[in-house]
């Protein structure tokens, strides 16, 4: 966990005047992970979490459901001139018996997510891999005042953002507005893949009666690891993508977008958020 | 040009006062950009400028440095059922004698940037790929105060993102400050391959003596695309990775972070901002 931030000089101007000073930057490393033993994706992300960044990602590509898929997570040698680990390359090995999908990546490529040649094919390729359908009885219901609360809880969650001002940061909040959990990465989807990917390690998947907090805007990518972890409702403090919003509406997800104050907007799924009960809570 | 917005309903929530009505969204679709007929990528993006944008993204993986790497780009018919072309598919074909990255993907794979194992080797990757080397003679020379002017400068070329608060923004200027270029996208790399494309396709490229200004963070990816593309200088309103600021040191590109007011942080290459001329200009 020790390389979340750097130290850099940076020349400030301030109104004309100039000064010199070392500066704390967010630390941004490549991560390889394989499957099994074979190159799967790179992605650019913030060291730590880096096993639970793995089980999450492999959460959003349908690998992995749930810890009896997961056999192990262990750091492997990079592949640096001398030999040293990098800490940057971790393997993932799954169950016996566990599919795992046939891809080949012979380059440094990034990868990020999962999506087919239109929106539909995108939609259709979610709902086919989703192992735990939204599925909360009695359903979930979060009234506004609760929803509104929670983009202070997340930002007074956060510990590194006020110092590099260049993370993005996910949360966990259980229906009563207490936080489960909260990741910080350089990469929205990279925050999202941490929680999930502990929640998984934890035994927790699927996250049933839970709300996902992001502090950016809400795309595609992000609505469908929601989706795969089995999370019912997913709040965004900026705005949501077309593509997300057909998602939610298509998989039962409940998609919250612009929470800012006491003001939102519910694109999907609004059964889940007490619109008829007083705004007023806590 | 006609699906950058898309319209859905929305259950908007103020102060507890509830309504519907329709909400503009920024549009997200999957790209799938395949080099000389075999799949390469897949991006989520905003539809619009696709080959633009799939040559862009070329540029920045090293394959097309000039207009003359690049045969032609088209439109294929996606995978759909019914034939339907969903303008989700282009195939851009290379000049004869342009080397071609050996890459597969035989999976939905969605890749927006090279990186290596280690932060080390993802700066030699691009130092090696590089073809346009930052050289600017006599050397770029701005005023903190034309920078300070960027950000207005950019929000007011932009078009969608009052509508729907879901665009990535990112402008070329020149080095008096008029604004060469504007695109936004739904993803921040995206609008930047777009930038790119443009200028390869117009014969533009390499961008001597332009400034990259956009309108979030600055990860190595962006700084990336701009060292790429022989961009002397990239400006970010938001904060730039450890990444970002080492390669952009390694290459010469003048990295300005946190640009907002009369105030910004010069996190490499400051010879080109001209710290003891008065800051006062327009």
């Amino acid at each position: 966990m020790g390389r979340v931030t750097e130290r850099r000089k940076v020349v400030r101007i301030r109104d004309g005047a100039v000064s010199s000073r070392p500066d704390t930057l967010v630390t941004e490393e490549p991560l390889e992970i394989r499957l099994n033993g074979r190159p799967l994706a790179i992605t650019m992300r913030t060291p730590g979490d880096d096993f639970a960044l793995a089980a999450g990602f492999l959460v959003s590509e349908g690998v992995l459901a749930n810890a009896a898929d997961l056999r192990n997570i262990v750091y492997c040698a990079g592949a640096t001139a001398d030999g040293v680990n990098t800490y940057n390359v971790v393997d993932v090995t799954t169950a016996p018996g566990v599919a795992v999908p046939d891809i080949t990546l012979e380059r440094n490529v990034y990868t990020t997510s999962s999506c087919g040649l239109c929106g539909k094919a995108s939609l259709d390729a979610v709902r086919t891999t989703a192992r735990h359908p939204i599925a909360d009885t009695p359903p979930l219901r979060v009234e506004p005042g609760l929803l509104s609360s929670l983009p202070d809880r997340l930002r007074a969650a956060q510990r590194v953002f006020d110092r590099t001002g260049g993370l993005h940061a996910a949360a966990l909040f259980d229906e009563n507005g207490e936080l489960l959990d909260v990741r910080e990465d350089v990469g929205r989807h990279n925050a999202v893949d941490k929680l999930v990917g502990r929640a998984l390690q934890s035994g927790h998947l699927p996250l049933s009666r839970t709300i996902l907090m992001v502090s950016g805007r809400a795309s595609f990518e992000l609505a469908q690891k929601a989706v795969m972890a089995g999370i019912p409702m997913l709040a965004a403090v900026s705005a949501p993508s077309s593509l997300a919003v057909d998602l939610a509406a298509e998989t039962g997800l409940t998609l919250v977008g612009f929470l800012r104050g006491s003001s939102m907007n519910v694109y999907a799924g609004e059964d889940r958020v007490a619109l008829r009960a007083p705004a007023a809570r806590g």
